[in-house]
């Protein structure tokens, strides 16, 4: 797990894209003024950023009290509440759209995550992320994807070898590509190798890669390579795999599908801030659990 | 139009998010290795983010050389080429997951932008954004519905004022509501006021709404409202709009339809990078335009 | 309004011009010595910043006790004590400089803007600042004006649209220059038309302008400028205005005075830091109340 | 003298400010439009901030041509340009304001400085400036100091010692304190003393301060102080010190004169921008001289 | 490898901390005085950080010539020439001292790695660093212990596993701990185990451990747990090893010795710059190659 | 002193460094479990870092609790616990590495410099760092050079001069050289000159240096050299001092002894962080003092 601060700037960054110099609609509200307000779910899908919505309001103003309803990675159904706000009125209204900007895209993340982990429940493979991520978000995005029951593949160039073919043109051969990346990177990164035929993954196995992808084979095919590989390193499909078709890919033994869209088409999640009569907001009654 | 200099940031940090530590697969490569990459379309789309690419590379490497063989809002097919590189293959290889991120995600927007124009052509209403969008990514979202043919709604709160029904409830009144707003903001910012019911526009008209937004209104209750108003305010259609619908809105005679969609849950649009034959990649071959 | 975080980075901006490696005279002082003081008006004048001064000595040292007297825009006079600060003596020295440079500056602004708004009081007429602002300052030299009882005209480029003598002629025509205007810019963008002359606000009138400037007319000029508009922009005079002359401009009929001098020349108002008896200064007494 | 990069920073903010998310003016003018402006002064002056003018325009667009018309210290007059400049007119109005805006500030610092070195012209004083600067500029605000003749004081609490009453009471006593500071800060470092009467002026020269302020003192006080001090510490007069006066404090003989005004209340120097035409603005005539 | 912009901030930071408020000691020189100079060794080693040397130049003056003499990894002897500079006196100054800070200890890195690796020469060892670097400079002294001839362990929390007593002991055995990490970390990351004796090895090798860390074990122990593993896990010796006793470790058949100090207790490699006479140093010359 | 706030950067990247994505190995760890540790000297030294050590892990997680056992510059023998932290054992290790390696740094600084000041106990001098430090690093080892009893030369370029021979060639001679710094740098501002020979030395003091630095000289002409100064100025001792000679150098009086050694060479003192029974590390016990 990553720790709070390292988000801390994203969230500001968001927050000054929509502050910018102030909230001119805010004068509306004598400076005083309380709200108590909820932000529920208006779909069924996994909730994921409850805590980033949390530190955001708080970035915003210290003084807002803020109950959280649910974990990150609990289901919700439509009108099913994961925070509550007590505070200043302008200090919510400020906050609002970002948490929900935040709150909405992850848990898109997460509920597309669960969809595909639902696909193949019972089958030992994994799920995972890409490098395909939106910039800037890629920590939050792995995050989620994870919230959602899915696995991370590489964070990016720097945790794991991946070699592709013009890696293998370069180096005169797979194995010999294989054999300089061993002997040039630390003891501790694995190398995957990509495959695009039968006779690659035999190559592939025989320079020892630790994993070997396949990369848009068909079903047969896939099957044949997990024949092949045999247990000797970690086979991962990957390559235009579409929901609906997950299973049958898992079913060829295959350990990991990977899936770019998790993270580079998202659909929102649809959540919603209800705030409530501002009359009847008061500290004494949020303290009571009266709101 | 903004300055390179204010997205050079974004960049950066996108690069950090992917190059880490550094790229350990580069190490096959010899240091003098050069190549030549094209980036292309894989899908019939509109293009944003040329120029971003050309900054990315140069970003990581001064001496790349690149040709943009496009601008910003061309309409791109199967195999267009937008972007030309030569110069080390392991900067160009650093760059490429970085500069397609970027790029499909931005294209995706314009292109979504762009269908929704098509389908109002003719018409004399404005597709705009709204403030959904994804943390840290807004001045260049927006910049993509731009190159799509939409317009942009209000940057964040401080560029303009919408009041909401809290808005209203808290200054006693819709009227009210829109003279407080006007006495306290400058008298650049226009003041845009949510109706959900015809006498709210009445009230709306009265208050001297600059801009009013008919909120989740069937088409019958915008016509209705369209002819209530009478040019004597802008006209905003917003809410639950789907792709397919929105001709019938634009009929109704409202002069903008808002459109979250359009950057919340945005479909990336797929762009690859081709490394050609890195033996034949020198720098003469591609100053004589050889490669 | 805009959140206390967003200014943040310029409190520990001037904070490090002025500590840098840190205080080398603090040394005289026990480091468990602590002290009373207050922070006192040495002029008459309208107080901006208490709020920005209480965080910054928080930023030096959370422990440090703080007691806001009065709030942003009241008025104080030679002896008016704003802030009352109880702790380490050392952190309370290193704050002093800085939380004075601030206070004094704003203080200046608001001071100078409510002078400008006494002097055209019972017209209805605004007084605005423009965009001559210090780098780095806009938005707390805005406020300061806001805190001084005057408006804010455009915070940049980006929130409304002046068009300019080297515009019109890039458009071939004012009224040109208006229309291109509008159908680039969002629904929510106003536009302003610099005028020099009679004819000039004739077209401005013609092309639909929202706002028309009035740039170095004289009254005469400025009062027929007024009538020919008759309400169907809002009428702005700028330029080379001084105290003394803004009652005449006002009584013009025009709706906004812009004043570059509010921000571009600022004379500080004087505050100044008293440091009590450091024997007589312990807790128990700031608790009582005694100190 | 520091670097450029160093300043880079305060550049991009200061731009920010003003770009935000982009100029919407300037789509009236096509792309490719290029115009020659001039930036000349419209007051007599000492001019300052011409290199970091190019910078902020180069920052923009690193495609404009400038030619800077003379160094930094100069003396203006109304009409003197002082910056040319040629290319993308969009990019020379997105700078505009930040340039003029910079150079007006510092310009007026400088010739505030040059005026008071005039006034004490043939004594052997020194005018320096204090710490009373504007948050986020004092590093700019004393380089304008010295542009326009005058010297500088510390920059902060870490480079040199002031004892104050607050520190002698804490110390026990001047000499004390003088001695604990001594003791505790390094060989490189000055200790200076702020005495309010003639038997402290006695008391620092016996515990050795390197300088001696007389605060707040009138000219017969000051002539006996110098008296008193014989050359043994550098003598610095300061306090409520105003232009008309600085001559007579002059001939009292002290070392150094320190005014706060240079640059808590600083009157901006006029300049302006002149957009030439632009239709005949092209490189091919730049290039010769011609615009 | 990185890109260079990767390390642009620390050097700005390094700057910043030696230039301050601007270099007082060079207003002895003429704005115009140009100089050459040279950076050579005082002392045999590998030289590491040519490129950051001449990067630092750069970003103070982008006007300075620089040749750089050898690479990165290169054996220097006393008098060894690595980099020569031609351009502003004034600016050559203002970088000498930052960037012998840099070469001085990245230098001191990898010549101590060098002596390793020479120490275990010709056997199938690797000498790699540990997490125990100094703050903000890890990825740089990596980076040298690279150059030197190590390699790296993992960069850090993030890209590999390391399980020690701690979490055997929450996770309730060291098997059972070796499944949960397997379970919850995606299938590119590898995981080490800290063994402390020869029964912990085969529960290890049991678990299916990729790496297994011999901690603080004598050379009988190391060679006894080598033949267990029997090249089913690699095997990394840790803990306390000095120079001298490296090829005895590296003789029981360890794959990896890794080393604390390579980082922790740097102890820096001389150089130093000469400036050669001033008064001959023309762009002419350094052109002619003369100087 | 320098406020905490001032060094919370500086921790955020060395943290940021070490967490990366997040700690892949906490998985291991109920999120909910909890633990005592506790951070011990494993050498005989001087702490210095207690305080940072203590903010870096409330960086991490805000409800750690964390108890100092003692202040920096005590004196730790082997066992001696510094710190002891109660709370989540996740964020305890996430923070670990990053609090040794700070702590253990700083305490060898210090470590070294008490030994410095402890050979010359009893003579009248001062042991002083240089500018020779790393990159980032400068203000907490310089402060850890106090810590340890040494006192510090000049900060950077901005806050002393330092003539160097160069400097005295530019200038026409060392007379004229220091008069051109005294008429250029400000009052506060000392002058030291490096002078290599005794003639030198004679003409600095005529010269009126404020330090005069004997470079490299032996300890005969070092005592010369202080017989002619005699107390004119601050005489320094610099340049390839070690361990054992110091007492030798103090002896022929001069004022102070610098030692770039202090911050280049460092070596690490030992730390280590033992983790307590899990089981038994509940609340209760901590604040019952019984863990």
């Amino acid at each position: 797990m990553f720790a709070p601060f390292q988000y801390q700037e994203l969230i500001e960054r968001a927050l000054q894209e929509d502050l910018g110099t102030g909230d001119v609609s805010s004068a509306i509200f004598p400076k005083t003024a309380t709200a108590h307000a909820k932000i529920y779910a208006k779909q069924q899908g996994i909730v994921c950023g409850v805590e980033i919505g949390e530190r955001i309001f708080k970035t915003i103003d210290g003084e807002l009290e803020i109950k959280k309803c649910l974990d990150d990675g609990s289901t919700v159904e439509p009108g099913t509440v994961i925070l509550e706000i007590f505070g200043s009125v302008r200090s919510i209204l400020m906050g609002e759209r970002t948490v929900l900007n935040f709150i909405q895209h992850l848990s898109g993340i997460a509920s597309l995550a669960h969809q595909a982990v639902e696909e193949i429940e019972g089958l030992p493979v994994r799920i995972t992320d890409t490098r395909k991520t939106l910039p800037g978000l890629r920590m939050l995005q792995k995050y989620a994807v994870r919230v959602g029951g899915g696995q991370n593949h590489r964070f990016g160039l720097y945790d794991g070898v991946m070699l592709k073919d013009n890696h293998i043109a370069a180096a005169g051969g797979l194995i010999q590509a294989v054999q300089a990346a061993r002997s040039e990177v630390g003891h501790m990164v694995k190398i995957e190798v990509e495959c695009e035929s039968l006779s690659q993954v035999n190559e592939a196995i025989a320079a020892g890669a630790d994993v070997i992808m396949l990369d848009n084979m068909d079903i047969g095919a896939m099957r044949e390579a997990v024949g092949i590989i045999d247990k000797r390193a970690v086979v991962e499909a990957s390559g235009g795999l579409s929901k609906g078709s997950l299973r049958a890919v898992a079913e060829t033994g295959v350990d990991v599908i990977s899936l770019g869209s998790l993270t580079h088409s998202v659909k929102a999640l649809d959540f919603s801030l209800d705030l409530g009569d501002i009359k009847k907001a008061t500290l004494e009654r949020w303290q009571k659990g009266e709101l």
